[in-house]
């Protein structure tokens, strides 16, 4: 395919991401990160308002706390560098009282504007970090206690923590992970499903193939039998499995606690 | 300041952006949309659910009434493409009806989720295109009448468009615009604003500089005057004026009947 065979420095660094979770000792320069921050604010951001901050952390008893609030993933601590990315509209606000206006932020728009203009920001940081040879691996998991989260890094009403980053000198070169066929994604004209099926089915033999997602014990059925080992299963299972949990279901009430009322 | 002599050939195309609304007449080459989309997968998903599709029209007809839907945005019609990028839980729908498991997609968690795994998929095509010698500019308006799109795109429940993009070969070459300082985004161990008056204030005056925010007829409040021709202002006056007017506030019933319920 002639996509694989087109080639600039970006795409090559685009396509060479993994997520890295275990890093070196050695530090991460400041400037680093301000160099990063600087050149990802370059991206697009809605009308050039901007509506993000990101909170840049080095302390180890904060990073600690961080990761106890973040699923206990270790790499929080390990890394030199932990970075919140948040969706920020109380800079919208200050300006607002500053000129004399009333700030309109109630509304889900104002939340995806600012969610959308942050990702933005820190997708566009993560690849400026990877070309400098820094590692990183976003942390959803910011967002399992927002509120704590919200306290520890002092932020204000009407911002809200999107998403964490651990970013340092990468100790591992995991593999790729495939993805899905591009056909799954792409569409041409409008939206169509209708030939899904086989390349989702295709795509499930491939991840299988890579024991991502191991066998694991398993409660048996049989009563007095011991627990069986599992065998591995593909993508399709993983993840009907995990999206039929619920998962951060008080994320709502955090946001209107913030300010965001999502009107 | 050494943020400014870091160089990458990344960093160096990440700071090169500027939004083209101006196209020449050069048709783009499927292959070169699906290079720049088949890059982009290789982003972080979060735990690799890729919940996103992405929209490809080429169709005039299909662009002409995407402009009309998008505050008449002659570009979307000039531009070779256009991409809708979709925040998509319906795949994740489909997967649990195969595997037999109930999908729990209600929570403002599940729309966030897909709505920043959507943000990093297009950001990420962004650069790719850009280093491809691609212009685009993104097209928020694709929210002002969503509804209509959802249709016009065939979209089905549990698909919601988060941004469109113009893609073609750049007419023009825009000056930046000029972002805030570092220093307004940046907080280091916890969020500070305390300095923040004056570094707004710093870049107010950069901006009214560039004259980006032109002066523009306002209706005189004597009685009886002709209208009469405002002054240049600032990103200040701009912003405030921005964000003190409701925008796209039907957003929140659209997501809920496309299945988004933001519990």
């Amino acid at each position: 395919m002639l996509c694989k065979t087109m080639n600039t420095p970006t795409l090559d660094q685009i396509r060479w991401h993994r997520s890295i979770r275990q890093y070196t000792d050695d530090p991460v320069d400041k400037n680093l990160v301000e160099t990063v921050v600087a050149a990802a604010q370059r991206s697009s951001t809605s009308s050039n308002l901007q509506m993000y901050s990101v909170v840049a952390v080095t302390d180890v008893a904060l990073k600690e706390r961080l990761a106890q609030l973040c699923g206990e993933q270790q790499h929080i601590v390990q890394a030199p560098v932990f970075l919140a990315w948040c969706a920020d509209l109380s800079r919208l606000d200050r300006i607002c009282q500053l000129r004399g206006y009333e700030h309109v932020s109630e509304y889900v728009e104002n939340f995806l504007l600012s969610a959308v203009d942050t990702a933005i920001l820190m997708q566009t940081a993560a690849l400026a970090a990877e070309s400098l040879g820094l590692g990183l691996c976003f942390i959803g998991a910011i967002r399992n206690s927002p509120q704590r989260v919200i306290e520890l890094l002092k932020l204000p009403r009407l911002v809200f923590p999107i998403s964490g980053m651990t970013l340092g000198w990468p100790a591992a070169e995991p593999a790729l992970k495939p993805r899905l066929p591009l056909e799954a994604v792409l569409h041409w004209e409008g939206y169509d499903c209708s030939l899904e099926g086989e390349v989702l089915n295709a795509y499930d033999k491939t991840m299988a193939k890579t024991a991502v997602y191991k066998g694991r014990q398993v409660a048996s059925t049989t009563p007095g039998a011991q627990q069986k080992e599992e065998g591995a299963y593909g993508w399709l299972e993983h993840t009907a499995r995990r999206v039929s949990t619920p998962k951060r279901t008080g994320l709502r009430q955090t946001l209107v606690d913030q300010g965001f009322n999502l009107r």
